[in-house]
């Protein structure tokens, strides 16, 4: 039997929500480790951190650190991605990048191993993670596209604060137990900690994610958009967003409406691709109330798929409701899947 | 000074959450009333209402209730409706019906005084009250459809629990409660209380309101599809919908995307429309981080539009964002409304 190769893995971000589910996922799938390194920025240093049972001190990530790293996965905000991932593939790592620093560089692939794996053997070094409502959305599209074409998408979304990290989750619950008690409780975090301006998002819906472009659109729709046309390399894809964040702590859901190319499309047909598209569970049966929901997608790292019908005007136009754990394919289960397609395809040695 | 004629008005379905608005919504437009009676199903009666300080019993309704009224609102379930609004026509009583028992009636104006007050002149008596969610979509539309056509509306929601009843606010409520104390708590209301099965609605979202029909929409979609064309008279508009409840007690948010018919509208037309149209407050600046959301909404008789953008592929195509009290506008202060314009134009004498 041959020897299984192990590699020496780096986490930067890994205090981080989805540091966190990365250091799980490395856990859950028994990935081939040598060597664990884990790092952040300067402020969470020290601070220990489990991976199999055995603390890690984290250390604060410099270009040196990744002197002997085969593999780091980066989640630690653009600007540390910016910084320090140049330096870890100067050091010879491959970089699989889960911040938007590189996502649309055109020297750098943005993939999602079930729509777009072979575009890994075009990475630089560096390989960008997509933003967590495209992924889930193209793995859905991708298997109705590859048999009818696409020509439209229009989503709205229903995302988790968690998307926003773990301070965002922490205001969210304690927010709702001030409102609860009917105690005051001033909002600092949501919807992004950065701008001018804070709301509640305890028992409200914030249709604003990220900064605003000079658009209108916020830089999360703009995000979905066009990393949807790079990752299904359909550039002339018509694709429209509108993102809301919600009350949940984890799993954002999507309304999405398609239309396809070609004639002859059916919700039979699409179901069926749907059932068997890699990555995808079907949950679809109005008759029986089964649909998917975000308090059913925690910890999985499925994109589940249902409410599938055909619009009412357009033959060509079908509507579906796409649920996943932003943390796992949305991030942290993305990365790592980047990281093992890699190895199986021989890419890290 | 001409003296300003009262009417004997009843609310039937008075302890109910639209019920109760509406009692505070004809106080709060200080309604021209001589008398009141408070009506409910059986399962009520005797319960104690509050109407501008004093306390009403409220009574079983049955076909006598309705000797001497010259209005009635009615908001108690379309069973009830259907079996004594027409007793109470029968008696004299012009009925502004808040369920969905005559809605799609051929014979039944369904009404939105911003959109179609003229319609009123067509009753035989009963006055349909639309959906909560279709009402504040038309209102945000209807300026638009009278400059520049309309082809397509698709709407994704994002309902409150109170559109569901007070039973379902006390869910959401004790369910949050027990949830953030890691007690259990079994679903019993949301998503549908005659339904088979119960979800959680804490944290969580769920893509169904109302039951399902063979086609795969739910009652609520279907309704906000087929009332949107009749109440706006456009039989050939293209309308799809989808309708997902989220942990907001009171507040319906909703995703419109739409298409006009004539060439040359822009964002900047549309915000100059919507800025002076009847029942619209424009709340839309995103370098200033306003735009509307639930939690702003309740309590107030407006249907508020924001995050109104062109598409970015079709540029007869826009976006916007209308945050509504769904109790309010979505139901009683429309229902009060639609007996004011009645009284305005002579309708109820």
């Amino acid at each position: 039997m041959a020897e299984r190769k192990a590699f020496h893995v780096a986490v930067v971000g890994a205090t981080g929500a989805v540091g966190q589910q990365m250091l799980k996922t490395l856990e859950d799938r028994n990935f081939p480790i040598s060597k664990l390194t884990v790092l952040s920025s300067a402020r969470s240093a020290g601070k220990a951190v489990l991976f199999n049972g055995q603390e890690h001190i984290v250390q604060e990530a410099t270009p040196d650190s990744f002197e002997g790293v085969d593999i780091a996965l980066f989640s630690a905000g653009g600007n540390v991605s910016k910084e320090l991932a140049p330096e870890a593939v100067k050091r010879g790592a491959i970089v699989v990048d889960n911040t938007s620093a590189f996502r649309m560089d055109e020297n750098t692939p943005l993939v999602v191993p079930e729509v777009n794996e072979g575009d890994l053997h075009l990475h630089n070094g560096i390989i960008a993670n997509p933003n967590c409502s495209t992924i889930q959305m193209v793995v859905a599209l991708q298997p109705i596209f590859e048999k009818y074409g696409l020509n439209k998408v229009i989503v709205s979304t229903y995302q988790a604060v968690s998307g926003s990290g773990t301070q965002a989750v922490e205001e969210l619950y304690e927010q709702t137990k001030a409102i609860i008690n009917e105690e005051s409780y001033e909002p600092k975090i949501l919807p992004v900690k950065s701008d001018k301006k804070h709301y509640q998002i305890a028992f409200n819906a914030i249709p604003q994610i990220d900064k605003f472009e000079a658009n209108g659109y916020t830089f999360e729709e703009m995000k979905m958009i066009n990393e949807t046309k790079k990752i299904m390399h359909l550039p002339e894809l018509k694709v429209a967003a509108t993102c809301v964040r919600l009350p949940v702590a984890t799993g954002h859901s999507e309304s999405v409406y398609f239309e396809v190319e070609q004639d002859g499309a059916t919700v039979a047909d699409i179901k069926a691709l749907l059932k068997d598209a890699p990555g995808v569970v079907l949950q679809d049966d109005p008759d029986n109330q089964i649909y998917p929901m975000p308090a059913d997608c925690v910890g999985k790292n499925d994109v589940f798929v249902g409410r599938i019908r055909q619009d009412l005007d357009e033959v060509k136009g079908f509507h579906m409701w796409v649920v996943s754990d932003n943390l796992l394919k949305g991030a942290a289960w993305n990365s790592v899947q980047i990281a093992e397609s890699l190895i199986k395809i021989g890419l890290v040695k």
